[in-house]
């Protein structure tokens, strides 16, 4: 298993420096699949079926890397393999599973059929066994964490958690709300996304001794990067291709989900033009369900008006924005070293992919 | 409010001699329901009024009744209002809200469109919500847990809750399995019902400082009780009056979930009739589909069919004899008092009500 592979994008800004730490992380990221997979798998053969499957959606794996990552960091140069110990492994366990609770849910709230070039669960099982498989996983998840040592952690997951659900409720609120603004368009975004990967990445520091203040840094570094990473799926969506991104796009305003480039587009366009626009959301379904020749000629004219009021440049502009806030924070969290320029490296990725 | 009206059915079996234990736990119920709607009710204004139509679910609120009753019965004669610790008002709120999470999934499940005579999430503001609102209701039960003293009832509620989803999703496995057993169904039913109510049992002995055997004691009867409440649950459903259940009957036959009336009368009915029977259910929902008359009518034949087996007269046995190993796990834990005496009237209550 190679970190490479596991982190997207990251191919193009790793170099040599990077090598002592790619081999810790593979090493600690087999251990979290380990643990992952030992308290996923019930003793019941139909659950155990059901978690194999959920198992493979596991992609990027970039919170536990996050977690194992952001421990490293803030110990400085001079890191071994003991250096990940064991908390670190059951938190990275702990964020990628309500993570993929959060796909399985997802996925039933998005009628999504594919996953990872694979078929969902909702798509192979139905939305009632992707409803509490989804369960299953948030029960474990918190189970997991009360191994942990002390409450804090636990404390820390449950209020990051009932954050997210928050997010999404916000969001599904606000579903074909075409009046949705920027600050709403964030607070859903940093809730949703943003916290958890915040968290993963705060519970790693605290887990390697780290003082308060190092912690909060880890944490701001987690949030800015993870809002880069949601704008960067939303760009994706509009503008991704569907062989190298492993899932339909064009799924955001099939949902009624404004996305920052659109939200941008409604504010800054001409009236005549946002009538244009409106007129082409409001019509998405209609023109999907006519076929995908005329799906693709609205993605076209969405796409062109977009570039009209330069909407696209514009979020490109601010998930960079954020990579800088992101890494301006790790700047003052910890000391220079090779897991710090990983880190960074993480950053630049998180806006540089295509999938 | 009332604990009489709250406690299903013990209008008939509660006498004078437990007014003291009510008027405590009328007053422990209060701050039980005030932590809740502290805990639940979220800073962001939609997600509160979805909180708040939940909040109308609350209707028997038997597990914490049973944390509460549970610790007032293990100290014996002379308790008092000190008695119901903080300790329990959380634990009361946690295995209620986990509770209501699941009434919410399950009603996604279930496609039901009413519960406790008002319209459900699902129906009022669509699955998604209705999903994602559930897991905000996990969440923030699991938040809850950690501000407890210690990680040993966050692992015990981790675990329950684990097998709660694992029973829901034995069932769902099971859905429209003609060839469901009965150990098959007596494990569906202990995860997905009974196990939580054995935990809110055996945590409110704890926090009395009861000893191992005592919580293990309390924690058989909660079991037991929770078994006869979903076998009463069961019959309710193929036998109630639509009107006092407060929700439609024959679902479950609808779902293809088979209860223990129909398992016992598919293992007990001679090959013709066994073969009538299975026809019958067979084309269920399609009689359902053909409106009120060809309904009732299939529910008039099947209820014929059941009655002909002594398969209805067989699970009122089995609940009863539940209640009974219920109220001899609690004879051998706690001594005699009027906690006591009531949670025997709570056990007689589960087989005898109509709602």
């Amino acid at each position: 298993m190679s970190v490479q592979h596991n982190v997207a994008g990251l191919e193009g800004v790793l170099s040599s420096e990077h090598a002592g730490v790619l081999s810790l992380l593979s090493e600690g990221l087999a251990r979290v699949e380990e643990r992952l997979q030992e308290r996923m798998r019930s003793e019941l053969p139909p659950v155990r079926a059901l978690c194999e499957h959920v198992e493979r959606y596991r992609g990027k794996m970039l919170r536990p890397v996050m977690t194992l990552a952001s421990g490293l960091a803030v110990r400085g140069e001079g890191f071994g393999a003991s250096d990940i110990d064991d908390a670190h492994v059951t938190v990275g366990a702990v964020v990628e599973m309500i993570h993929l609770a959060t796909l399985v849910h997802d996925d039933v709230l998005d009628e999504a059929e594919t996953r990872r070039r694979g078929e969902t669960v909702n798509k192979l099982r139905g939305n009632e066994i992707a409803v509490i498989l989804g369960d299953y996983l948030i029960s474990t998840a918190f189970h997991l964490c009360s191994t942990l040592d002390s409450q804090r952690t636990a404390l820390h997951i449950g209020a990051v958690t009932t954050r997210l659900c928050e997010g999404e409720l916000l969001q599904l609120h606000h579903r074909d709300d075409l009046s949705l603004d920027e600050p709403t368009y964030y607070e859903i975004v940093e809730r949703k996304t943003a916290e958890l990967i915040g968290a993963a990445c705060e519970l790693g520091a605290m887990y390697a001794g780290a003082d308060e203040a190092a912690c909060a840094g880890m944490r701001a570094y987690g949030v800015k990067l993870g809002v880069a990473f949601q704008i960067q799926d939303d760009l994706l969506d509009l503008t991704g291709d569907e062989r190298v991104v492993g899932k339909p796009v064009g799924k955001d305003i099939e949902k009624g989900k404004l996305t920052l480039p659109i939200i941008h587009h409604l504010a800054h366009a001409p009236a005549i033009e946002r009538g244009r626009t409106l007129t082409l959301i409001e019509g998405w379904n209609e023109a999907v369900g006519r076929g995908p020749a005329a799906a693709a000629a609205a993605h076209d004219a969405l796409l062109a008006a977009l570039e009209g009021t330069g909407s696209v440049a514009y979020a490109r502009e601010e998930a960079r924005r954020l990579v800088g806030e992101a890494t301006a924070r790790l700047e003052g969290a910890t000391p220079e070293s090779a897991a710090k320029s990983f880190l960074r490296a993480v950053a630049e990725a998180v806006v540089s992919r295509a999938y």
